[in-house]
């Protein structure tokens, strides 16, 4: 079995790209022609005709891009919002995705603990117990976890990750406006919140490392506070970072260049709505042409990331 | 339309009772005769199976319970676990627990920011856009939130609850042993972190408040640290706090004194395994009897925490 964070990076070197694209679809944004056909299928069950316009819509978005990026992070919320068929998205979602031969890091932000955290942890990472029968359930490579709980909400998602192959990226510096409220509170040695987290993380996962000396304990760390960036990558050496921000919140390729280590590696940089919506934007591309609108999106972003 | 505090505070008055009984079906603690009858019922599809043993357990103790508690608590990752056919079980138990004048609390400790926090908002408890038709998905009364993010992953969930009466209840001091970790940091000022979270939470809730004088945005704190919820208590005045591990981890009657207010409201005290899996601690019960013994458990606390 593979390390998760060999296997990510096997990917990055073969696409020569570390763009994760993420596949947010807001149901208001997927072109009219998908939301329409779905619509007109499914009248008497709009939650259905909701999943089956996501599932449409994000299998033109993986066949437009999966031969340019090593992973998709499709947020949970977006597909958990229309209840059962949203969640038969999610999964009908991260079934395709897998059979393009991408990565899967499902944006979930779990956190709970105990025996809580092991059923998520089961439930994405692992196998569920069923009466005695280990069956996978969501078997996506990676999950978000919010560590706000400490090392008890993380370890049942460690030890999913030991036996499975997985990868979990935990929330340190987010990329929003208001992340500072917590994170940058300082502490009496002067250190602020988020640097605590940080060494937290460097040691949650110094015990698991890959052949080219990664953890599969990643971070979260948004683009949008360089300085903040170029400290946690002194401090968290051998975490891979998951870095949002990067486009509609604001941040550049500049911004985000000390997420990376000194052998090239070391983040990747999700875009979501700039890649899977970029067809509102362009005069180029009709709404019928999203996924080729979505591949020259993702083709720029790789231009601006080229190692 | 009734304010949360207020419909909360109706329903504890009416059954003279703080309790919450929190719904963590594990499903192999479940009695064998309703694990047997539906795996049998449904051999072909296990998670199915898992699924409605999980609604058929649930029903047995809310029909038991129903009449002594205010509130029910289903913890989400018990049922996301068995993905599409967990979340129906979800669903139904949900409904079974209104229908029967239950207040429902979730608890997803759910965590996002800007649209992905609104459609986490807009499906536990609001409605959902679906092709510009609102739909209710979850429709819950109440949801646990990690904070971690900041007010910008809180301010969504703030607007559902004015928009249709409904709560949040905020991770603050959470009951297990490693919620020090980053909780307790002590800050520059000497203020730990919690204490911080508190007093964003009092401002976040102090423009809504009920009849009864207390605020929709509450607060988790455990009740393993006595000392703490006491300091809390004055930080947050019109917080209601959902108060875990009483029971199970350890906690007394004693150790949640100080999380009600001199009203003798403020708090409702939540307890899961005691209660749904009583059945399996007592001779006295067989295990058809599980709601019978649940029923016992809750009459017991009840005394513990008389009013």
């Amino acid at each position: 079995m593979q390390h998760f964070s060999d296997r990510l990076i096997a990917r990055i070197r073969e696409k020569k790209s570390c763009i994760c694209v993420g596949l947010d679809p807001h149901l208001a944004h997927i072109p009219d022609f998908i939301q329409k056909k779905n619509k007109e299928k499914y009248l008497q069950n709009p939650f259905k005709a909701a999943g089956r316009a996501i599932v449409e819509f994000n299998k033109g978005i993986i066949d437009a891009v999966y031969d340019l990026v090593p992973i998709v992070k499709p947020q949970i919320a977006f597909y958990e919002m229309f209840g059962v068929e949203g969640m038969q998205a999610f999964l009908d979602t991260v079934d395709y995705a897998k059979k393009k031969g991408l990565l899967v890091l499902a944006d979930a932000k779990r956190n709970d603990i105990g025996s809580t955290a092991e059923a998520y942890a089961s439930a994405f990472l692992g196998e569920v117990d069923v009466f005695g029968q280990k069956v996978k359930n969501f078997d996506v490579d990676a999950i978000t976890v919010n560590a706000y709980l400490g090392y008890d909400g993380v370890k049942p998602f460690i030890e999913a990750c030991k036996k499975h192959g997985k990868g979990i990226f935990i929330l340190v510096k987010t990329s929003n406006p208001s992340s500072g409220d917590l994170q940058d509170l300082r502490t009496h040695d002067e250190l602020r919140h988020f640097e605590i987290m940080a060494h937290y993380l460097e040691g949650w996962g110094a015990n698991d490392i890959g052949k080219e000396g990664y953890s599969f304990v990643g971070a979260v760390v948004g683009a949008t506070f360089p300085k903040v960036s170029k400290k946690l990558r002194s401090i968290m050496s051998r975490a891979i970072f998951l870095v949002p921000g990067y486009g509609a919140q604001g941040a550049t390729a500049d911004d985000v260049k000390f997420c990376f280590n000194k052998d090239g590696f070391g983040a990747i940089i999700n875009s979501s709505r700039d890649i899977i919506f970029a067809y509102k934007k362009s005069k180029q591309f009709k709404e019928t042409q999203y996924g080729e609108a979505a591949r020259q999106a993702v083709q720029k972003m790789i231009k601006e990331f080229r190692f």
